[in-house]
Parts: structure tokens; sequence; C-alpha cells
């Protein structure tokens, strides 16, 4: 068993960017910027938009955050959107979700240029997606790939059962993966809250992505021996340490684990993939 | 077994949007307003135009077709869509594809405004409909969403194998019929060149759609009694009759509607649905 190791791999990616970043710089050309926009004060999206920050620094990009108050109108918050639009040392930008509850998020997301879209949460950019053309993939899909791409794991051929149908994860990554690419060309299933006989497709699969958030939901009797798993779930459940809580993914890894060729552990694995595929989109944004 | 019967249907469709025009134009509103773009003189294509001229008449749309020499530049084209995306007495805009080879297709799709394109081929819209939000639906997989529902076949919690990953059938109706939904919420499986065990996954199938374009793939001892059988192949095939040929499915339709308890025929079943979608999105865009 090879655990798909998602520290190993962001951090070789980040280095990866970090050199090219160099690189445009020597050749006297503009670092690339991200900026990003947070309504609000929740404490989880502070975090993520201190982590974006803080690892854009990390690898050569600037960044720019702009911190709005929880009241702020949604005309406000467009006008903002379109500053960035048409700010051309912006190459991406991102408006932190989830929003105030008086904000139409759709039309915040719509109102983005796509091709500054480095989330790739724009019906364009999905679009392009589904359809196999340039684009920018979003964070969780995208990090799977990698993973997949640089554990060299024969994806072409091989049956992958998908279980969560959600927009970020599940259905994007059965339309990637059952494209003509490497990795992909597999038979994909999709399974969902509908779906009555997920064991008998799960006991069928080559790789397994589980991505509904329910704990240990993929137990060790549901998989066949030298399955590829890829663990996507990440909740907090009350354990008996300091902090009160630890993170459960929704695969049972001690059960799983052994009858696995590969497995992302959790955490540890998918979860700290999603943060390179914003640097990498950002980059591709700004044409490098 | 129970034919879907794509012309009675079709007709049915075209009935009911006939009426709602009247009762628009009764109202004093304008009637929807169909334009088409067809450039050089293939002959399959010239045809489909027509067709579609003729049933725009039919439900009382009104319709306009340019026709623009083999020859042409994309630039004129361009500019020709600009002029419709601007006309605003036109409510739908199509432009027949295949274009000639000097022409950039994907460029010209998006350069139709998203609002009067139609035929759905649009990457935002394309977007739209994986996201579940509205949006126009292409017209194969809109027809079989459509015989599906006015046949009240049960879909939810339902296997649905399809084979062939193609843009215009096999991935847009992947993600309609895995979306929460009536029709939808089935599991879903794509299949493909790739796809090594087919017989294995179309056995366990509630629901199989071919749409590979190979006539007579799916025989009769690769399905289970009781299935739904959705036949979009339509293939040529020599035959010694007046014409020389015949249109062949991708369904062995002989040993498989004995097993099935609902099957399309070819001609018949999917292919005469396929107006009905251009006619809704139309009378759609036009606002009704």
């Amino acid at each position: 068993m090879i655990l798909l190791d998602g520290r190993t791999t962001s951090e070789q990616i980040k280095k990866e960017i970090t050199e090219k970043v160099e690189e445009i710089v020597r050749q006297g050309r503009k670092r690339p910027h991200l900026a990003a926009i947070l309504v609000g004060d929740d404490g989880a999206s502070q975090t993520y938009v201190n982590n974006k920050e803080k690892t854009c620094a990390q690898v050569g990009f600037k960044s720019t955050i702009v911190r709005m108050a929880e009241n702020t109108t949604e005309e406000r918050l467009l006008e903002e959107i379109r500053r960035f639009n048409e700010d051309s040392d912006v190459d991406g930008l991102i408006v932190q979700l989830p929003l105030p509850k008086h904000i139409d998020e759709q039309r915040v997301i719509e109102a983005i240029d796509p091709r500054k879209d480095v989330d790739g949460f724009h019906p364009v950019n999905v679009g392009k997606m589904v359809l196999g053309l340039p684009s920018y993939i979003s964070a969780t899909p995208d990090g799977i790939m990698e993973l997949l791409e640089r554990y060299k794991i024969e994806t072409s051929g091989k049956h992958c059962v998908i279980i969560g149908r959600s927009n970020i994860v599940g259905r994007p990554l059965a339309n990637l993966l059952s494209h003509k690419s490497i990795p992909g060309d597999c038979t994909v299933t999709i399974c969902h809250s509908h779906t009555k006989n997920i064991k008998e497709l799960t006991l069928q699969a080559d790789i397994i992505v589980a991505a509904l958030g329910r704990p240990g939901f993929l137990k060790g009797d549901m998989v066949k021996d030298g399955v590829v798993v890829i663990d996507v779930g990440i909740t907090r459940v009350p354990a008996d340490n300091k902090s009160g809580f630890r993170l459960a993914g929704d695969v049972l890894f001690e059960e799983v684990a052994p009858k696995a060729s590969y497995i992302t552990p959790v955490p540890g694995g998918v979860g700290l993939m999603t943060i390179t595929s914003l640097l990498k989109n950002t980059l591709k944004a700004s044409g490098i």
C-alpha cells in the first residue's frame, strides 16, 4: 500500500511554480498577481484567505486581499469585482465563499471575468472543462488529477466509482476522468444518495473517489484488493484530545488501507492539494 | 414491450408549442423568431435547415435563414452572428454545423450570444446545464429526457449505462440523468472505447443509452429483462432496396426488444425528437 502524500506533492508543485516565477522575474516580466475578496468575518474563511496569501508570498506571487464588511451590498461587491476585472495587473480573482445570505452567490461567480476565474467556478469554465477545452479546473478535482498523474496511476480503461455528485468535486471529476486524456479514459460511475446498490458498485471499482462527507462510510468489505482510494471527506468529529475533535475522512482507513494499492490519508491527502490548483491557474492566467 | 414513439411524442410537443404561440399572438405579442445561418452547400445540412424552417412555420414561429457561400471568411460569418446577436427581434440563433474547414467552429459557437444559443452548444450553456442551472439543453439529450418524462419512466435510483462519451450526446446525458431532478437521480455509468467489460456493465443496467454509432452493437445477451433502451445510433448501412441503404441503430432491435420494457425504434425514435428541443429553446428565448 502506497500513501498518496498530499503534503510532499503539493510542496513539490509549489517548488516548481516558485522556480517558474523566479525565471520570469529574471526575464523582467511581472509577477503573477492574485486578488481575493473576503466578505464578512467568518473564521474559517479568514483562515483560508490568509493561507492563500501566505502561499502566494511563498511562491513569489503578488497578492491583494480586499476585506469587505458582512453587511456589504451585492452591488458594492460587484463593483469591486468589476474593478479587478479591469485591472490589467491582476491575473487571477477569487471571491471567498460562502457569502452572506443577502448576496446572490451565483450572480457574483458569473460577474468574475472568466479569464481571471482561477477558482474555475464560472459556468464558462465549467462548460469548457466538460467539453475538454482549455479551462481553469477547480481546486479539489484538479488536486486529485495531480495526485493520480504524479503517482503515475494507470487510469485508462479502469472503472472509477465516484461517491458524491457535488458540483465542486464528484461531478467535475466524473467529467475529467471520463475524458480521452491522461489521467482519464476511465469508465466512470457516479453514485449518490439515491444509489441503491452502492456496495455492489464499489466492489467492482479499480478506483474509488469518496466525496460524500460521511465519516468512515467506505468500509473494508466494500472494496476489492488492489483498489486505488481517494478520500475527499474531511469532517470534524469529536475526539478525546486537546482540540476536542479530529478530522475524519469518508473512508474507514484502518479497514480499507490494507486492501488498497494506493490511498490518500486524511488529513495529509487531497486537502493539501487544493491550494496547488489556485497557484497553477493564476500562473496560467498571467500568461505563463 | 412498449415502443418509445418519437413521432407521436414530437407531434404532441409541436402541438403544445403551436397552442402557446397562438395564445401569445392573440395577446398581441410577437412570434418567436429563429434565425439560422448555413455556410456552404452540404446536402445534408441544407436538408436539416430546410426542415427546421418548415417546422418553425408549422408551429407559428418566424424564421430567417441566411445562406452564405462555402468560401465565406470566418470574419464575415462572425459579423453576421453579431448582427443577429444585436437584433432584438431575433430570439434564437443557430449556425448549422459542420462548417467549412477554414472556419474555427468553436470560435463561431462562442460568438453566439448565450441567451440566443438555442442549440445549447455555448460553453456557458453547457456549464449551466452541468451545474443544474437554467440553460438551453442541446437537441439529442433533451429529446431523450422528454421521452423518459412523457412515458413516465422511473429513473430515480436506477442504474443508467451510457455507451459513448460525445459532447453532444453521452456526456450531457450523463450529467442530466445524475442530477437531482425528474427525470434524473440515476446512478450513471459512462462507457466508451476504452471500457473493458462493457457487457458486464450493460447486464447490470436498468436503462441503457447506446450512442456510439456502431450499428447493432447492443445485442440481446448484453441486457437484462425489463431494461429500458434508448438507441441514439443512426447509421446508413447498405440495403437491398430502392435507396440502396437503410438506417441502422446501435441496438440489435430484434434481439433486444423482446427483453426490453421500453425501447426506441430506429428510425422513429430519438432522431425525431431532436427538433423539439430547438423549438422549446426558441420559445424560452422569446421569454415565454
